[in-house]
Order: C-alpha cells, then sequence, then structure tokens
C-alpha cells in the first residue's frame, strides 16, 4: 500500500478535528482508500495547547518549520489563519513541491492569486475545500461535480455564527444584541465577532465560490459588504408577517452586461430553498445551466465538519487527483482582462423592503410615493402598522425590481421630508 | 491541449443532454479545463432519432459497435438503460481498456459487481454520477467530499416523478391516480409508470449509494421496496393536519446489529430537510459521523440535469482522475463476510401512523389500545375524525417507536375485529 506523510501547522479547533480523523478513525481511512496516510507530525507553537494524538504526544513539534521543510512529509495542511506567518509558510511548503491544504478564507481571498499560481509553476496544488461551508463539498462539487455547467449564479448562507443569530431574532422575537450574546454563551460566536457578523467571511467566501464559478480572479474589493448588525427586530418582524424570513445572503451574479457580486442582509420568501437553512447550518445554491438549482446544505464550522473536509482534501492530494484537477483549474489561465466586468451596486436591479417611520397626517403616504415615482421605483404592497413606542407610525412598503441607485437616490430625499422622525430602514429581497 | 475522444451509445433523453453539452457548449469545456474533450461518434440504432449535433449527422452510427470497438473512443458513455444489451456493451468497451459513464441505474444495481470488478481488471473506471439524483453531484461527494467520514445515514428522495405525484396529493389535495395523470399530462411519469412509482427505481438507486456508504456490496433482494400507488388521499390530509409530509424514501442506516435498508412512503414532520423538497426535485440528506447531516438537493432526471451528470463524469475519467479514485473504492475489496449483515424489516424501530376506519361503538379504542400495548407498541397521540363517506369514524394514531413485527402482528389482530370496517392503514414515521 502506497504510504503518505501529512503535516499539520496549527493545532487549534481545524487542526484538532482533522488529527483526530486521521490519527483516530474506526475503521481507519487507509480501508477506505487503499493508501496509508500517515500523520507525521503536527506543528503547534503553544505547547500548553499540545495534547495526544493517536496516543502519541512526541508527534509535536513548536515550529513550522519542522513541518515545511520535512522532506518526507508530502502534504502540508495550513490551519492556523490569518495572513502570516500562514501566507509565508504555504509558500514555503509549496516551493518544496508539496500539496497544501487549506481552511484559510481570509488569506485565500486576499492573496489567493500568488499562492495559486505558485502551486501551479511548481506542479503541486492547494486544496481548500475547507475554507467554505464546513462539512459541505460544496468546493468539490463546483469543481467537478458541476463542471458542465455555466454557472449562471449562486446564493448562499456562508457564516454559521450569523445564521444563528439572525434564527434567534427570527424565532425568539429578540433584538442583535441579545442575540448575538446568545450566540457567545452557546461557543458559536466569538469575543471579538465583528468578522462574522460585519460580512466579512461571508463575502471571503464568496470570492473563493465566485472564482471557481466564473473561471476568473474576482477581487474582494469588488464585493460589497453589508453585515447584520444593524438589523432591527421590528424589521425582521415585519418581515415574517409578510410570509419572508431574514438572512446573510452572500451572491454572484451573472449578467449580460458582467457580475453581481454582493453580501448584505435580506429578505427570502417562504419556499425558497435557503429559508428553511436555520441555526448554524450553511446553504448553498448553485444555478447551473444544465441542472438548474442544485442546494447543498449542512454545518458550516466546528472541529469535525471542518476537519471532515480538510481531510477530503488530504485524500484527494494523496490519490494523485488534486494535482491532476488544479492543474486544470481555469481560473489562473484566464488573463487579467478575461474575468468580466463587476457590476457597481449602484447599477444593480432588485426588490426591496422599506419602513419608513413617519408622522400620522394627511399627504405622507402621497409624498412618499411621488418621489418613489420620480426614480422609477413601483410599489408592489404597502402596510401602515400600529404607532410605536418613541413616535412614528411605521409604513412598510415591498417594491417592484428597481435599480439600486434610484432606489437609495429615494430613500435619501424621502428621508429629508419634516415628517420622517426616522431615516427610512430598507432591506433587499431575494425571490 | 491533450484530446480526449468520447462515444455516446444511445440518443434519448440522457445521451441528447449529453451529446449537446459536449459540442454546443458555449464557452467550450475545453476552455474550463485544459483538455479538448471530442464527442466522436453516436450510435442510435432508431435513425429516426438521429439530430444533427454540432452541425453534424456524420457523427451518427446505427451500431454500438462501432463505439466500443472504436480504438480512438476513450470513454464510452451507455445511456440506452436496461440490463441487455448494455451490460455486454459496457463489458465490451471495458475490455477493450476505455473508461466507462453510465446512467443505468437498474443495470447497476441488478450487475453492478460484475461491470465493477471487469473494471477494476482492467485498470479503467465506470462513472455512475447520472444514475442518482441527476445533476446533483451525490455520487462524487460520497467518493470524495465525505470520504472522511464513517456515514451513519442516507435518507432520500431519489424518484422524481413519485416525489411529483406526491406533491400533487398534499398540495392539491388530489387522490393518487388524478396526480399520477397529471404527472403524465406534464411528461414527468412515463405511459407505464411502474417503475418509478412502485419504488424499483428508488431501490436501484439506495443500492448504489448505500455501497458507496457502507463500503460494501448491498444486494437489491435486500432491499424492502414498497411505493405510493396504494397511499390513501385523507391519509395524505390526516398527516398534513399533523404538521407532516409524506415522501416516498429511500432509508440506508447503519446499526448496532446491522445495516437497515427500506424504499417506502413515509411521513416527516415540519422542518426536516427533506419536507421542503418537493415537485419533481431530489433531495438525500447524507449523515456523517464527523459532518453531521449533509443535504443535497436537484433536480434528479430530465435532458440536460442528467446530461450535466454524464458529462461530470467525462470530465473525471478525461482528467484522469476516474482511474485513480475507481481503484481506491473499497466496497470491491471487501471479501464476500466483510458486508456488515442487512437486518430484515421485521427487526426494524420505527414509528407509525395509523388509520383505523371503525364503527362508532362503546369499548372500541379500548380494544384497540389493548392489543397495541400487548404488542409493546404505545400510543402517542390519538385523534377521532368526523365520520366518513362509505361508513366508519377514523380513528388516526402516531405511535411511539416500536418494533416492526410487534406493530404488524397488532395490526392484524385488530383488522380482524368485526368493528374493523377496513383494514388498518399505516405509514412509517421518519423524524
Amino acid at each position: 500500500m502506497k504510504t503518505v506523510n501529512v503535516g499539520i501547522i496549527g493545532f487549534g479547533t481545524v487542526g484538532g478535528g482533522a488529527a483526530a480523523i486521521l490519527a483516530e478513525s474506526d475503521p481507519p481511512l487507509s480501508d477506505k482508500i487503499g493508501i496509508d496516510i500517515r500523520l507525521k507530525r503536527i506543528a503547534e507553537k503553544n505547547k500548553g495547547l499540545w495534547r495526544p494524538v493517536g496516543g502519541r504526544l512526541d508527534i509535536f513539534a513548536e515550529r513550522a518549520e519542522d513541518v515545511t521543510d520535512d522532506p518526507e512529509i508530502d502534504i502540508v495542511v495550513e490551519v492556523i489563519g490569518g495572513i502570516e506567518p500562514a501566507r509565508s509558510l504555504i509558500l514555503r511548503a509549496l516551493d518544496r513541491g508539496k500539496a497544501v491544504v487549506t481552511a484559510n478564507k481570509a488569506l485565500l481571498a486576499a492573496r489567493g492569486a500568488e499562492l495559486f499560481r505558485k502551486a501551479m509553476e511548481k506542479g503541486t496544488s492547494i486544496g481548500f475545500e475547507a475554507s467554505v461551508a464546513g462539512g459541505v463539498p460544496v468546493i468539490g462539487a463546483m469543481r467537478d461535480g458541476l463542471i458542465a455547467n455555466r454557472i449562471e449564479a449562486i446564493v448562499a448562507i456562508l457564516n454559521g455564527t450569523s445564521n444563528y443569530v439572525l434564527t434567534r431574532m427570527v424565532e425568539g422575537g429578540i433584538p442583535f444584541s441579545e442575540a448575538l450574546a446568545e450566540a457567545q454563551a452557546q461557543g458559536y460566536a466569538e469575543r471579538n465577532p465583528a468578522n462574522d457578523i460585519e460580512g466579512a467571511d461571508t463575502a471571503h467566501k464568496l470570492v473563493l465560490l465566485a472564482c471557481l464559478a466564473f473561471h476568473s480572479l474576482v477581487d474582494l474589493k469588488d464585493v460589497p459588504t453589508e453585515g447584520i448588525s444593524k438589523l432591527a427586530a421590528e424589521d425582521i418582524r415585519y418581515a415574517g408577517e409578510m410570509g419572508y424570513g431574514v438572512k446573510l445572503l452572500a451572491i454572484a451574479r451573472r449578467r449580460p452586461n458582467g457580475l453581481e457580486l454582493r453580501v448584505h442582509p435580506a429578505l427570502v420568501p417562504k419556499g425558497h430553498p435557503l429559508y428553511s437553512v436555520r441555526d448554524v447550518f450553511n446553504g448553498v445554491l448553485v444555478f447551473g445551466d444544465a441542472t438548474g438549482p442544485v442546494l447543498f446544505c449542512g454545518r458550516g464550522a466546528g472541529r469535525m465538519p471542518t476537519g471532515s473536509a480538510v481531510v477530503a482534501d488530504i485524500v484527494d492530494a494523496a490519490r494523485g487527483t488534486a494535482r491532476q484537477a488544479f492543474s486544470k483549474m481555469a481560473f489562473l489561465h484566464t488573463g487579467p482582462g478575461a474575468a468580466p466586468p463587476v457590476i457597481p451596486l449602484d447599477d444593480i436591479r432588485t426588490r426591496y423592503f422599506v419602513r419608513f417611520t413617519v408622522q400620522d397626517k394627511p399627504g405622507v403616504l402621497g409624498a412618499i410615493a411621488r418621489v418613489l415615482g420620480e426614480k422609477d421605483v413601483s410599489i408592489a404592497s404597502v402596510i401602515q402598522k400600529e404607532p410605536v413606542a418613541g413616535g412614528g407610525v411605521p409604513i412598510v412598503m415591498m417594491t417592484h425590481s428597481a435599480i439600486e441607485k434610484n432606489f437609495r437616490t429615494a430613500m435619501e430625499e424621502i428621508g429629508r421630508f419634516p415628517f420622517c422622525v426616522r431615516p427610512p430602514a430598507f432591506l433587499r429581497v431575494e425571490e
């Protein structure tokens, strides 16, 4: 039986999960794949984290170079996260011809081009299944299973923390701050949750999916990103009354004039495949021209789900299939001019949910409707709610599809009316 | 650029879809994968079906051997269906060292062992992504993306025709015969729908998934199979009132004492991931020990979705990755004794939904409850409904988890009571 040696850099949540699967699976992985994958070394600079793996403590080293530079190690797993030293360590491993497996979406979204080029140049590969949607094998599906398709769009829930917070806001009727505190108490949100809550993590993952979907390098800077921290509990309630849920969505869509890319909270109607993706689950809806919509759904984070994805990439590299598929991944072959242009957020078309909070007096609705009409924003439905504490009457509206720039200009104009008690609040709608 | 030649046997729905993708994709497939995949020949004995593909009519041949025996053809796609001559043609192609791609679940479920062994012996591969869940890449996920997992269970909706019929029965409140006629009018059901409606097609697909999940050869004869043709509209209505949908489920589950395998209609509660898989969609829920539940969902049939899966397998073979992964697929390495035993249906434990139709007189419920109690079947809830046309009062019951054999014995005993106007009707419940 062929033997392949693996080294892991970083013994945190994901590294621990991957190590447990490699060293302790019963029956062993080799029974299933016919290759003996040996975990040779784990580099973890914090000795306080060392714990026996497969009964061995001597598997640990303090220095990451003991993994990257070991000529016996064939596959290097980087699971320390962050840009540096992760980037340098991956480059170092690639330079030595090793296959790399990583869960580092922030690094790949920021510096993927450099790393992928290096891997290509050295005839090796970078596996990153674990970087998107945890244990859900959606990167593999984009690379292999859906390869016959022209991908028209991806609409996805990619951050479990935010989805948990939103689920609690919707189902528990509680405000954002309280839902976040619950998520932190459950261990689903970090002490500093900004990366999850403000959408950055979702945007990193969207960039990776979009690169695969559109076979071109997508730049993180081109993804307008909005998080969920400013969501009002009442908007979630009103949306619910109208048959919509609220999700933090990552959207990438091919349009005749370019690519639409965005991350923001959005209303999704009951019956939409992502509507029932709740709690810490992730859901990725891929629209292929041949397949139509395909939904992938599961746990997007956590020790064992993400460990499962890391080990899938290790097996891919050990089988030799990673290198073959990687060398043919066309998104690096396309020249700089080959990527379709990204459509500015101003130019997208979508439907909107809006809440105006206004003084209860005659003429208000007429004034709002007039401004919307002037900006070519047509109203689909409108409900006036009971007056709220703090003053003002909420008017909740759904629009038909409108151009973002027009819609926002209308919001600014309406917000300047003296009858507006608060600035208008709005959310985009994904049908 | 490397060139790979493909021949297709059968120009029906699936063959036509695959041919269209290979010959007419824009941009061409080669741009994405860096390999020039050329559709060299299509064998279709019915000349009346010949239509230009990529502008060429000279691509057609009448004899399948013009594909299997052509030394220039590297990959043979078998999409004629049925056992013979499909089996002989596949063996003939494998004997010549060609990679085979097929959508033929009936053949693989019946004769997979023979075909897989031949492919292994010849150092080639059989791709069968298109045989389960159409365009949804679930075979690939089982082989690659979820490889790090011990698969604990698969619960799946694998037949689009049945799912459409059930969706119409549930949402339209119409009886089976009417829903089936609608499905036939829509082109979703064949003139002779038995294979879809009676569960055989679902059982074939379950066998393939179970082989991959449990790394052992599962025998079609070990899958108790029940279709949807005997489902009463009223049971679907009562189930709906209790918050359950009805789906034709394929279930494969690892138990301490062996494998549980079965195909039958079942109640699934609102909130279950398969509850919202409606219409012609398929859904496959895989429970991995590391990932937890992962749901795959999409169109399970049709020209382009299934064509997409065929072409994914062609790309897999063209890249050389198919052979590598196939040679390591352990379910053929395990000896005859290595497969876990299959648990007889009598010995499974599950919850049941039951409808008794009885005379409205004192003591009836007591008599029913007594028999159930004697057989260790405990009642979770019971509702007496309004009397029905044709006589009798329906009593609808949900049980707690019980042993199938005990439950069925109780049903027989109760059915013999003179107060039973009709034999008890029951459905299993999947939580």
